[in-house]
């Protein structure tokens, strides 16, 4: 186990957390925040009030900032002080910020690895915690016993977009999961708890454990039914729009779904499984 | 404990399984099928051949149906056979349905319950299978210990449709989940399954723990925010939409809930919790 010094950027609820993880798994951690008077609370952390003392610290850089535009606006005036650095962005952000962000540190001689976190600050460290990452091979096998401290470190490779792209698509799956909710809870009216927990949520959890199965579907390609097929699902979601339009409620949030539903029934794949919806959604699909 | 004869009208595979449950739990059971030579396996219950004589053998029917327009076209033309027995309507239907078919059946002298199973064969009678009813009164407290059958039974009222509308507001969340899942796997292209079962279902599994807390926030009324503003998460959502475009991924799924979020945080509600988006719903909501 190497002891690696590592930078922490950012001492937000997250930033803390993971400064306090690396505390714990034995690197000896400096800490910047842009407002000062954080990180007294982090015993055995050093407190760089300048940032070009935090970047001079280490050589891993943690940047853990509410965007990746942001990580660039915090990092790139640093210029030359950025050599042999490697940077690691810890940001909600898109796959074109974190190519744009590498490209921008290669001229300054700095490696860029991009993080995804599937994780709360709860259960970093747990295997359950996921760092996605992706970008500079290098440095990623040069501090993969940093990276490991995370709980589970997975790497996608050296495109710095693909973290990104898959952190994108997982938080845009839980999107849908709240436009659902938001649906739901609309149409019952009253009181929105009781529902949630005693009919959505547990409805939800057992629908969870279909997905796997429609996965299987999807990736066949020929979306067999192995649950239930479109026509079925296209007349049960056209009842459940009635009925939020019956009850007062815009039904705005699941027209798309219904639309494809439709589109697709309408082209003959009535009698496939519902996961074809998968398919509408690539513009190069045959209808 | 008393022991009620009921009939079972539709052997599909819910039906089937509703009728093992009334024969294991002591009830005298008659079934029958539109399509004959169904029901054989059903040690101890009683096949008819008729529907006349199946609606005939026991004061409580069972109709399992696909819609509750089908319940409605096999039931209704009996006529004065259906005098004082007691309709329950185990189908997926609308509101106003149940409602249609519960007036269509006063005047023939027969009671009705509609029900809506929040339940898999495989979970049928323990507690967490769900039986959700609604509709006459007298005829609920009858056959009490029947219905206690399903596993847990919620009576929701005398409306006929108050069952359905729930069901139909829990399969909305559920076609919300759906969506998302169908948005995250298009965006990351390649092999579903992998993806489905190491990202995505681990955070949409804890996701969903977030839910209660959401649902307190909407039932507020004020929106406080427990997990994070609207403005972050257009933001979010935005950036998710712009990753999808550049992956050749149609939005449409999540499009919607962009335009709220915008609309929302236009109308000056960016540091209310997201769960705002749910007043957006409601046509009468002010702003």
């Amino acid at each position: 186990m190497t002891s690696t010094p590592v930078t922490v950027l950012g001492l937000g609820r997250m930033g803390a957390a993971i400064a306090a993880l690396l505390l714990r798994t034995g690197h000896p951690v400096t800490v910047w925040n842009r407002t000062p008077g954080r990180g007294a609370d982090l015993t055995g952390a050093t407190v760089a009030t300048e940032l070009a003392d935090a970047v001079a610290a280490s050589p891993l850089i943690v940047s853990v900032s509410a965007s990746t535009t942001t990580a660039a606006e915090t990092l790139l005036p640093l210029g030359p002080a950025l050599r042999g650095r490697t940077v690691l962005n810890v940001a909600t952000g898109r796959p074109d910020q974190a190519r744009d962000l590498a490209a921008a540190l290669e001229p300054h001689g700095a490696r860029f690895l991009d993080g995804a976190m599937l994780a709360v600050p709860q259960t970093l460290g747990t295997p359950e915690s996921v760092l996605l990452h992706s970008g500079s091979e290098s440095a990623r096998a040069e501090y993969a016993d940093v990276l490991a401290a995370w709980g589970t470190a997975r790497y996608l490779g050296t495109d710095p977009g693909a973290a990104a792209l898959r952190d994108m698509a997982v938080l845009g799956g839980m999107y849908g999961l709240f436009a659902g909710f938001f649906q739901a809870t609309a149409m019952v009216g009253g009181s929105a708890r009781p529902f949630t927990d005693d009919l959505l949520l547990p409805w939800l959890r057992s629908v969870l454990d279909l997905l796997p199965m429609l996965a299987d579907e999807i990736d066949s390609g020929e979306y067999p039914v192995s649950f239930s097929d479109l026509a079925v699902n296209r007349s049960g979601l056209a009842d459940i729009q009635a009925t939020a339009t019956g009850a007062g409620v815009r039904t705005g949030l699941l027209d798309p779904l219904l639309r494809i539903f439709e589109e697709q029934e309408a082209a003959g794949h009535g009698t496939a499984s519902f996961s074809r919806a998968v398919a509408a959604l690539h513009p190069a699909a045959v209808d």
